[in-house]
């Protein structure tokens, strides 16, 4: 079939025009869904029971230079980046990983010191989250693309979904939110900030952290409905976990990072929307049952996180924000990588 | 550094030059090893250990349509073939795949029927042997890049290695060799041949067929000392379980399909260099034990497969085929894709 035939007969879009997520639900609904699956499509992670109230955990996400690595990265920061950010998605899940393995797909003129920065970068993705890297493969590609695909075990009713929020759970976050939107926009745009607020700004592009430590206090808490992480942005992730437990947010305060509000002001941008609809960025959003609050913050605390409140769960499907007495919704807008941007 | 500098150092090998092997022996050597890893790096598959002598089991292979995909072959079938071609490995060492992830690197002009066809072939491919897949993630890349990653679970002790063939054990395989080189020459170098044949060798490469019922049951039987699929050639898997095993073989003869025999004759090529050394072929290669030969035999063809012996394991280091009363040594060549062809 030709383009135009293809065209005419509604299958014409191109895979560039669909994006990401709809790209995905084409996908989805392709394929058949395993029977009694522990996890729902749509998730942070996959599982398959393996007996005895147990699952298997698994994750896999793809990172491919040409639109998910900024200029100035090393592949180092690359190589382990592709490890952290499925270690992102096992923590808000409150996993913990054990083994990864990788496929690599390399262009012809990478250099052997080039495949072993690469190396070094995974292993260090891995060891730094206790996982190590069991096997993968390598092949020749036009891009430099690094497939990971991790995996751990975990009690399924340990598993901290998305879908488990109840109205009155308080919503929290694990952290301040800004800065790699921040970073994003300086590599890419090129504004102006001084040499400490580039470093922050930078260094949360290049050298993410998943909040693990955080996600396996919060699933030991038991105190958590839902959970999943901001790679999407904060904004997203709070209409991921509405959709997917049928529930709204009445957010009373957003986190904007300090180094975040300092960018903004000497740039004239605005740090909430950075804050809001930034992305690539690992914090974890949590709702918690009102009665085990103490709890959940404490678990975090001990093992040296935070856990800030932001809001409600609310039984609107809305994502509000309140400020000052003044409503206004939250948007679902979310972040499908930087690739418009360059 | 600067490519000249690198070169100095001795670094300075483009990853085109190094070849997939040797670039995975440059990760290998920078990945911390996990303690009690129960299957070697270099074996089909990787494993991790999950209690009660019961290991998960796991395998990632990606296929890039620049090198992987010769023309003529399907979006269809080639994501078909990204499943299959590691349900082979799971096969060859006895363990049913339960579920699959894919990570797929889509070129932005791929049509959303295309991205239909992909899933569709990918669906096939996971319940063509019982598994699902489960989850995974897209995003945009030059090439079509098919990565999966497969996951099941085992008895340890049931797992069929590359490592455990002895002197005196039968070597044997699961059927006829070469008609995947002999269609891929067909493909690429345009040879002439029947309608009839023709479809038969083309089938091999755009239809490959995993051996996961004969892989079961030889696992069931316990008859099988070592294992392994024959995607980069009979010859290199002669000689990867050889190097795994300590051991070597004595072949005295070679399963070449007939059909190859007729491709062979008729272009003037060399039948057994197609079977021997050609490759993207799905058998499996196992070595038996000789008290136990019935058991295995009747268990493959209890599923109604077949096995085919072909020689004996030795004591010395080196694989050779015997005809005749004539000894010449079966080189350690093997498969490296057919990038070189095209």
């Amino acid at each position: 079939m030709g383009k135009v035939k293809a065209q005419k007969a509604g299958l014409g879009e191109t895979s560039g025009e669909l994006g990401e997520r709809r790209i995905i639900e084409v996908l989805r609904k392709r394929f058949d869904v395993m029977p009694d699956l522990p996890v729902l499509f749509g998730d942070d992670v996959s599982a398959v029971s393996v007996g005895d109230g147990r699952v298997a955990v698994l994750k896999a996400d793809m990172l491919v230079d040409k639109t998910d690595v900024p200029r100035g990265m090393s592949l180092w920061q690359a190589a382990r980046k592709a490890v952290v950010m499925n270690v992102s998605d096992f923590a808000a899940k409150g996993v913990e990983p054990k083994a990864a393995l990788v496929s690599l797909g390399l262009p012809r003129n990478l250099l052997r010191k080039d495949v072993e920065e690469i190396a070094r970068g995974l292993n260090t993705g891995a060891r730094q989250y206790g996982a190590y890297i069991v096997g993968g493969d390598t092949g020749e590609a036009s891009d430099l693309v690094i497939a990971v695909s991790l995996f751990g075990t975990a009690e399924k009713k340990a598993l901290m979904l998305r879908s488990g929020a109840k109205v009155g759970d308080i919503v929290a976050v694990t952290g301040f939110f800004g800065k790699s939107a921040a970073g994003l926009r300086l590599l890419l745009d090129g504004f102006a900030v001084s040499k400490e607020l580039r470093e922050v700004l930078v260094s949360a592009v290049f050298m993410p952290q998943a909040r693990l430590k955080e996600g396996l206090a919060l699933s030991g808490s038991r105190a958590v409905t839902a959970s999943i992480d901001s790679s999407d942005g904060l904004a997203w992730s709070l209409h991921e976990i509405g959709r997917m437990s049928g529930v709204g947010f009445l957010v009373s305060s957003v986190p904007v990072a300090h180094e975040v509000k300092c960018f903004a002001e000497f740039n004239g941008l605005d740090a909430l929307e950075l804050a809001l609809y930034g992305g690539e960025e690992y914090e974890l959003v949590v709702t918690v049952k009102p009665k085990l609050w103490v709890d959940a913050e404490t678990a975090v605390e001990a093992v040296g996180g935070r856990l800030l409140p932001i809001g409600k769960v609310t039984r609107g499907k809305q994502v509000i924000l309140e400020v000052d007495g003044k409503k206004c919704p939250i948007e679902a807008r979310g972040w499908e990588h930087f690739k418009s941007k360059i």
